[in-house]
């Protein structure tokens, strides 16, 4: 009934977009805002609903891969919807769900230590056993919370797209981390942590395995990383330390977000190594956190610059301020 | 009180931002939901209320040009709260608000041809007047509507935002353009005209100036862009004629739109060419019309690569079957 999904490429620019017109039933059906909440009656995501959605790929209980429906902590579907598809003609790629929790009501910033630990762990196993399909170049992960953010299901979940070639974004990234690199023969982004922690103003927290910053110059008000102290360019070969110590970091910034700024709609995505590139030297792994609390109008859909009211420095202190 | 507006590059991709304080209150005063639409009585923008901005930059009665306050149809003050201001020591630019009728509840849609026409012409005497001088680089017209489109206030209105460069999105056409003319020795604009009139199905609507087309790759569902069928690279360099016949084609797409999708908030913007380069073989100025259907999220965010549930095609089918 549907055209399958198709990725395409502007003929000016060379700027991709997917087309997925199984994402939509009528045109009269697009609507800014989101479908209602589901209540937990009817939320595919609760336990004792596995039926509502496609087989699960994965299960975590506690810490152990398990493959039953039955009792899970952290539990990996097919998108029902997927903007890619493995099968598809035209764009080969693959959409995920990982439901976070099984608490309808909990959110990345409300878990424990040990079930963010666990959500970490499932978004690292999903990335290695799609980083064995040689048609995939890319993860993208993503977490889109709250209405504005683009969350369509209030259940906490983060979201897996797999593409078969590197996103611009992550390519510009590697491209400038290149650039840096020929001339001081350092990561560009081990750079910036030893400078921000040695000036302090724009630093949010830290640990002994990871940093949370506002970066010098941020898209979106209170855009914060979050980046690992040792060098390493893929998400996915992090120590077990590296895990625990982001589990407790992003829950605090998240904690510190919510206070300061009312529980604010957000995205979150990782930014980690093209399977197929050695990068190691320069790139280095990285989460992005942009609440979204002004909006993106003309002006940035005209330039490609972005306008933000707030500076990373105010952003900071703002955020070092708050009690967690 | 406030940080003068700064212009910040990142580090690692080279992407600008500008940081603008002044455009902010305090953190906690941003919020995702727009200030609340203000009635007549206190819109800056209504007729009897021109003590409310700063004085006008000028005013348009019927055709012609006039400096008084008392009676205008179209009027363009500063913005009150300037992203870049002229006398910026890190920022220099210019933020001006087009005032599009004095009618506080008219829509670009529902404004008369003659009306539209009087905007289009306020918005070239604009560009005009800042290319005259030196520091500029480019100006950027765009138009929020509608509050999921970003607009702060509902009185019908266009800004301008005058940069001290060129903006990565329009760099990366004319790069793209100057790669097709090498090959082709064609402007790539002139070949896509041509090439989606003789096809049809993305076509939407075109008198004997302009056309309104679906194009191939687009970003957001309904995407709509406008360009003229005579060769130009400068919008405001465009002819009498091509004026009206844009002013009629653009209300009438615009009421498409309407209909088809209920008033949706939109996004308009107009790209032409930088004050001080001569593209005038490779480039095609053009409207491009974004409708706010649906969020942009983590993914793009992460990638910058687009999801659109809706297909060129399928989108220009449903806006030709509208009647207006």
């Amino acid at each position: 009934m549907f055209s399958p999904p198709e990725l395409r490429q502007d003929p000016v620019t060379g700027r991709w977009v997917i087309i997925s017109p199984e994402r939509q039933k009528r045109p009269q059906d697009l609507h800014v805002t989101p479908a209602k909440a589901r209540s937990r009656d009817d939320c595919p995501f609760c336990p004792g609903h596995e039926a509502m959605t496609p087989p699960e790929i994965m299960t975590l209980v506690g810490t152990a891969l398990q493959a039953g429906p039955n009792r899970w902590d952290v539990r990996v579907v097919p998108n029902m919807f997927p903007a890619l598809r493995m099968d598809g003609a035209l764009a080969v790629g693959a959409h995920e769900v990982i439901v976070e929790s099984p608490d309808h009501d909990a959110s990345l910033a409300s878990l424990s230590v040990a079930q963010l630990t666990m959500v970490l762990a499932a978004w690292r196993e999903r990335i290695v056993a799609l980083s064995r399909d040689a048609r995939l170049r890319y993860i993208q992960l993503f977490k889109n919370h709250g209405a504005s953010g683009g969350a369509t299901l209030e259940h906490p979940h983060s979201q897996i797209i797999a593409l078969p070639f590197v996103p611009d974004l992550v390519r510009a990234e590697i491209d400038g981390a290149r650039r840096h690199f020929a001339v001081k023969e350092r990561c560009v982004f081990c750079d910036i942590i030893h400078d921000e922690i040695r000036d302090g103003r724009r630093l949010i927290e830290e640990n002994v395995d990871v940093v949370a910053l506002a970066p010098y110059a941020p898209r979106f008000a209170f855009e914060t990383w979050i980046l690992p102290k040792r060098h390493g360019s893929r998400f996915e070969e992090a120590e077990r330390g590296e895990y625990q110590g982001l589990a407790r970091l992003l829950k605090s910034v998240l904690r510190r977000l919510d206070r300061a700024l009312e529980t604010p709609p957000y995205n979150l995505i990782i930014h980690t190594s093209p399977f197929s590139e050695d990068v190691s030297d320069i790139y280095h792994w990285h989460l992005e956190i942009m609440p979204k609390l002004t909006r993106v109008a003309g002006f940035e859909w005209g330039t490609g610059f972005y306008i933000n009211p707030t500076s990373p420095k105010e952003a900071a202190r703002v955020l070092r301020a708050v009690a967690v």
